[in-house]
């Protein structure tokens, strides 16, 4: 096989490496990813994180360990823990589910899965970004929340796919990026990754979104998401409900971004999608040092669902399903 | 004179010490605040905030200066430098200029001036919560943003005081509480402050309170106001506008709560409050530690706007102007 590498990720049948995000943009330190239990601590702590990535990186870690002479046995009990390592991201499920398949078809049928599920994953964004980019007029100002680009996917991302391909097309003039807390992925990873691409971009707190939306200075909201049910309802990065909220009440265009197999048809509606609450200290603080007492008492839902009433139209590699298509079921015919 | 204490402030007629709230909640710090150009930083750098106590805490640093020795000159300067301070907080000014008047007077008059300033503001705080605390039913679980309490006033506070009195009156609850990025008044001193009193709180990112919302776990919110224009609208800390389209959106009341102080009636309409911008290291990270790279540019607007047309209702102490009120200019009458 040829290596396999992305932004996030290093793989050549034998090893594979990821990016520690936890530690962007400080520093560029990879970590050994081979290890089912070692990367669904990684998967925990988000030092791979995205839901696409961890689908891709988990069924990677999975073909590594059968590489490495793991039996039958271990490797069920390995998907089964990576499976339920994030349990909002329905591709891990999927992906997954692929590889538990073809566990007894031995090793080279599991590394040829999770390379397929590699590939399909860079062909995927770049469908999207077709689509999405279609939606776009000449020179806008986008704003994103959280991170959904080549840090997220192994591909040039999803919704930040959109906004980087828009932008070398001409169509993106500058992105405001939200900082998004407490794990400020927008602050640490899409920043970086729009600075490394060369796009004009700033920084803002999350709650500083609603008076540029107010003000006229955005054109359009552009977020990925983790889960999509088949009504259209969708759970993303816990703010992305609030902006969907200030994007309808300023009238401003808002759009998430992601793969079909983001969608879970098994799932009727945004309630049903359960919602990972977190440690408090990631809200009384950042990076292990606090700024409120440690006794503070805090909520911290990594999630929210956004319903679709809310969507002005969803971006897939299928196609682009308007906010009518979503209730007339769109999504079961997109199928 | 009786030396003159608050939890912010502490005056004896020769000395004046603040308490230094960026170091809170981990450490408790006295500095001197009884010399004017230090006072100035005081404010600039947010070692002394909250509009009340802003305005408070000038007059008693030009009192000290006074009895200290300057001459009218150097203490018309030092009145016009603390004036300046903090463009959005128009009680400062107010105060400033109540103090420039006595400045021919002499050190006593300044003195019996400032002191006058500090048992007003108690009185007026007091003044606020009675008013405030008539609007809540019984056991509201409410929603402060940013600090609006005895730390931001020399009394029991402006929006954080109503809710203090409500608790004590069994009309709240639980008091959720926005973090307030990108300087975390709410995460630092607001939560500390409800500790300190034992009130229940939950802290939360700005980003989560739109879930809260539509979830009907939130009763009210109030917050502080930095300035009243003479149509209701109103300066706030950044963040305030965006948490007032969420009330709107979910039908939850939303109150600002400022002393008649901080109506300015010679600005008609929000749009003539000027905006003070900060410094983008502080959304690249907090208290001198970045998790951005440092040459991410950032939007840092201190405060924004929010329109009367958000407002449930405007307390002060001079009583409640409703919406409808507000609409038929209540505020010159008030006045």
């Amino acid at each position: 096989m040829n290596p396999m590498t992305s932004l996030a990720l290093r793989y050549d049948g034998r090893r594979l490496l990821i990016l520690d995000q936890t530690r962007l943009p400080r520093e560029e330190a990879w970590v050994d990813g081979g290890d089912p239990d070692a990367m669904v601590g990684h998967i925990r702590r988000l030092a791979v994180r995205g839901a696409p990535l961890i689908g891709v990186a988990a069924a990677l870690a999975l073909a590594v360990f059968a590489e490495s002479g793991a039996d039958e046995s271990s490797l069920r009990q390995a998907a089964a823990s990576l499976r339920a390592a994030r349990p909002t991201a329905v591709n891990l499920m999927w992906a997954m589910d692929r590889m538990a398949e073809r566990i007894p078809l031995g090793a080279p049928a599991l590394a040829a899965e999770a390379e397929a599920i590699f590939r399909e994953d860079v062909a995927l964004c770049e469908a999207m970004a077709r689509h999405g980019v279609s939606l776009l007029g000449a020179g806008e100002a986008v704003l994103t929340h959280c991170n959904s680009g080549a840090l997220a996917t192994v591909g040039v991302g999803t919704a930040l796919g959109v906004i980087l391909r828009a932008w070398e097309a001409g169509k993106v003039r500058h992105v405001y990026v939200d900082e998004t807390r407490p794990l400020l992925q927008g602050a640490r990873l899409t920043a970086w990754e729009l600075a490394r691409a060369g796009v004009p971009h700033t920084l803002l707190t999350d709650s500083m979104a609603a008076i540029l939306l107010r003000d006229g200075r955005i054109d359009r909201v552009l977020v990925g998401a983790d889960r999509v049910a088949a009504n259209g309802d969708f759970a993303n990065k816990v703010g992305t409900y609030g902006l969907a909220v200030q994007c309808r009440f300023h009238g401003v265009p808002f759009h998430p971004v992601a793969p079909w197999s983001t969608v879970d048809l098994a799932c009727p509606a945004g309630a049903g999608i359960p919602i990972e609450m977190r440690d408090a200290a990631e809200v009384r603080g950042q990076g292990g040092r606090a700024w409120a007492a440690d006794d503070t008492p805090a909520f911290n839902p990594s999630f929210d669902v956004t319903p679709a009433a809310l969507v002005t139209s969803l971006v897939t590699d299928r196609g682009v399903a308007t906010a009518a298509d979503l209730q007339a079921g769109i999504l079961a015919r997109l199928g």
